[in-house]
């Protein structure tokens, strides 16, 4: 009998006997395999869902429940606010956002739909207050909906797409949003009949020719074989857990020690890739670090070893500590003044490396030599009186001088401070959640969505929360409308 | 009949018929492809060897004809010049120069035999002069040997491992050692009898269960079934030449312009992946830019966009060029002065961006704002003047003060000048040439070497010029041998 494994399917014919049948599988409960479950059953599909844990949750679960949404005018909490965010300046953020990665095609259509997308999870059961949380937020720390959640407002988005707040978050009261979300998608899928396997490990794929006709997944310490007669949905996040694989594909996450997720140790990128599919940009990865607790602190400026600036500080937190990581000797300093400076959070393991009642003085305790770290500061308060920011185009209201002392730098390890991280490369997918495979052409049977494919959020320097999500649910549902239709693709 | 795919195997029971039988069927004509026919044929296997052009090159056909070798005490030009070059600090730069990327396997077998392979060149007929050049040189212009060729010299290099010239270059009045080099190794492959067959295209591997037994080159318009008894070894070169495949998995190649290789498609790639092999590190790329042509120009310094300098501008050109890329804007400034100006080469496509009888003058004439680059040449200069660069460890003789006006800004612009750029990501295989699939095993009968596998040059950031024919050369004989062997693996 043929193996099973991970990176090659099983061939149809040595099934020794079906032990489910179904028209579409789904393999993996967090909002991307919820969605794709819920549209599969919608098209009158009998649909299977089997996760490896013992309910469901997945990295979604772990998540702020955060959804980027905008265009069309705006959504109801972007208009109430005063965003009228137009569908080109969405989609062209979308595409600024992906980078040198972005899947044009996949920004273009939810580009579109989003606005349908949000109204579709309103459906669903899925909260929102409907209300505007100005500031600086990681998540909100009450219900509220809206927030900045990316670097629409920093250069050099701003002057790609006009700016409009567009993180969409579940209401639920303080952080952790993620987990009422998955909850509702599940019952919204419980809802319409799909039959739910937990304990259930996907092994290997089932391929009967070209097409992918099932899927053997490992339950009680056995082998089951499911047969799904439409399609396979792959959605089983990416491989932030898996070492041997980031030592492969993206080796620049062992400078952090902080990886989230839940078991994700990219087993549907090997399925995917072993029926032919082909695996992007999988040195890609996010990462951010709490900076911005204190909000006080998102006044800060950060700089490298070298006492150079790197970033326009207003970005987005994790475009911020993605460039941060860029910066060579392993660690950054972020620099505040006496009215800014708060003590950090416990959790983000920041320490103070030196103080001083000038920056002169921050300059030496930090071993830094004379005329770098205080030249940089003394070009970044000249300007900052003026409100500007020549080299970098950082912008009010976080555009102020640090020029009263005492001083602080804070330094930010990328090994001892908190650097949380997860992997962002995964399967080429169709905007229909098609898997393709090295020549562009779709797999039979094959579908995928989520961080085991690589979609909106595609490059770690662009990265936006609620990007994530809003590809995990948005092209979940595409995935499996896709895998229901009778012979799928 | 199954379709003839590079990402796909064609199954052996599908073949009409055999056009050619051999025991090692060698795919591309570059020096991994000659050394790998050597060393089979020296192995007694009978050896085939088809390549798409109309003769031998492949990228090793244009490059310098230089190869990495040191350890065990020195080559006879190291040790001629005083440089006793241990086989542990061989080895550690080698894992140096690899980064993240680093293969540890290949890095010691390649430290403990570079002597032997130095040797074995000799033997095949590479002649070498066995003299020492000193000085900062992109290939020798006279026909010496040893130069110069990585960071070695260099922080953080230096510190790893003691210093030591490792660039041979074959003797071969000025640039282009690299045709000569393959026309040698062309030869000695002849003479044992190895059967050259040109114009010929390979298009697919042929499977037998889960072994590689042959191949299909498409020759004069119609595919052509060859039998490889023991082995198919793949040593088709990179990708950079395959916009699709660069998109896909080295989007940051797109910042530059000058591509260089002989039609590498990556195909050798798409072969190993679809026969089931893994491709690593996909994301690297080498690129250089001539700037230290004239030589005084090893001198300037570095700065980017916002006047902050950004590397040690002693180490190799390439790893200075790399470093460049990395930074905002487009572009970057090599800043000299009187003494070391010289008009740079017209094939560079350099300009000059700004002048000035201060650094001042020259700060303003670019547009920076004023205390950026000032402040950044005033340290540079104070440290310089007493043989120190304690923000980058830049490091005599080329650390010398820039003070003398006037001053000049030369501005490489990644798409307008010249940098040049190859892909260093492919299969990974086993230090001893195998074909390794991603659950880390060897697959039966497949084998490669060069630049369609990640070996010792497999980070940009690290990359020194020699390593990659040292890989090509060295990996390609132990492919070459492996694929030879009774059974093969």
């Amino acid at each position: 009998m043929a193996e099973i494994s991970l990176y090659r399917p099983f061939p149809a014919e040595e099934v020794p006997g079906w032990n489910f049948e179904t028209d579409v599988a789904v393999i993996g409960f967090g909002a991307a395999g919820a969605c794709a479950a819920i549209e599969a059953a919608d098209a009158d599909a009998r649909v299977m869902l089997f996760e490896r844990n013992s309910g469901s949750g997945g990295a979604s679960g772990l998540s702020g429940g955060e959804i980027y949404v905008g265009g069309g005018g705006g959504t109801d909490a972007q208009r109430a606010a005063g965003f009228d965010d137009s569908t080109k300046d969405f989609t062209a953020y979308l595409k600024a956002a992906g980078g040198p990665c972005a899947d044009e095609a996949k920004c273009e259509v939810y580009g579109r739909e989003a606005l349908s997308h949000y109204a579709w999870l309103k459906a669903q059961g899925v909260p929102y207050r409907g209300n505007y949380l100005p500031g600086k937020h990681i998540e909100p720390t009450d219900d509220s909906t809206l927030i900045w959640s990316g670097s629409e407002a920093a250069a050099p988005f701003c002057d790609i797409a006009k700016p409009a707040p567009r993180g969409h978050v579940i209401q639920h009261m303080g952080w952790g949003g993620g987990r009422p979300l998955v909850d509702i998608l599940e019952a919204a899928a419980r809802a319409r009949g799909v039959e739910v396997v937990t304990d259930a490990r996907a092994v290997a794929l089932v391929q009967d020719g070209t097409r992918i006709v099932g899927v053997v997944v490992r339950i009680d310490n056995a082998n089951r074989f499911v047969r799904a007669a439409h399609g396979v949905v792959l959605a089983t996040g990416g491989f932030v857990f898996n070492e041997a694989m980031r030592r492969k594909y993206c080796p620049d996450t062992f400078k952090l020690n902080d990886p989230i997720g839940d078991k994700d140790d990219g087993a549907g990128i090997e399925l995917g890739v072993g029926a032919g599919g082909d695996a992007i940009h999988m040195e890609q990865f996010f990462t951010t670090c709490p900076w911005t607790m204190p909000e006080s602190h998102a006044y800060g400026v950060f700089v490298n070893i070298q006492g150079q600036r790197f970033i326009n500080e207003d970005c987005y937190h994790g475009r911020v500590s993605r460039c941060a990581v860029d910066q060579p000797g392993g660690k950054v300093y972020l620099l505040l003044d006496n009215a800014h400076f708060v003590q950090p959070m416990d959790f983000a393991r920041m320490s103070i490396a030196g103080t001083g009642e000038t920056w002169d003085e921050v300059e030496s305790e930090l071993g830094m030599p004379a005329g770098t770290l205080s030249a940089t500061m003394a070009v970044y308060n000249e300007h900052a009186r003026d409100g500007r920011d020549p080299l970098f185009g950082k912008r009010s209201p976080i555009l102020t001088p640090l020029d009263q002392g005492p001083f602080v730098a804070l330094e930010l390890d990328f090994q001892a401070s908190y650097f949380s991280f997860f992997t962002l490369g995964g399967l080429r997918t169709s905007a229909k959640g098609e898997v393709l495979d090295r020549a562009g052409m779709a797999i039979p049977g094959l579908f995928a969505a989520g961080r085991c494919t690589s979609g909106l959020p595609a490059w770690g320097h662009g990265y936006s929360s609620g990007l994530s999500l809003a590809d995990c649910t948005f092209f979940g549902r595409y995935a499996g409308r896709s895998a229901a239709a009778p012979g799928g693709n």
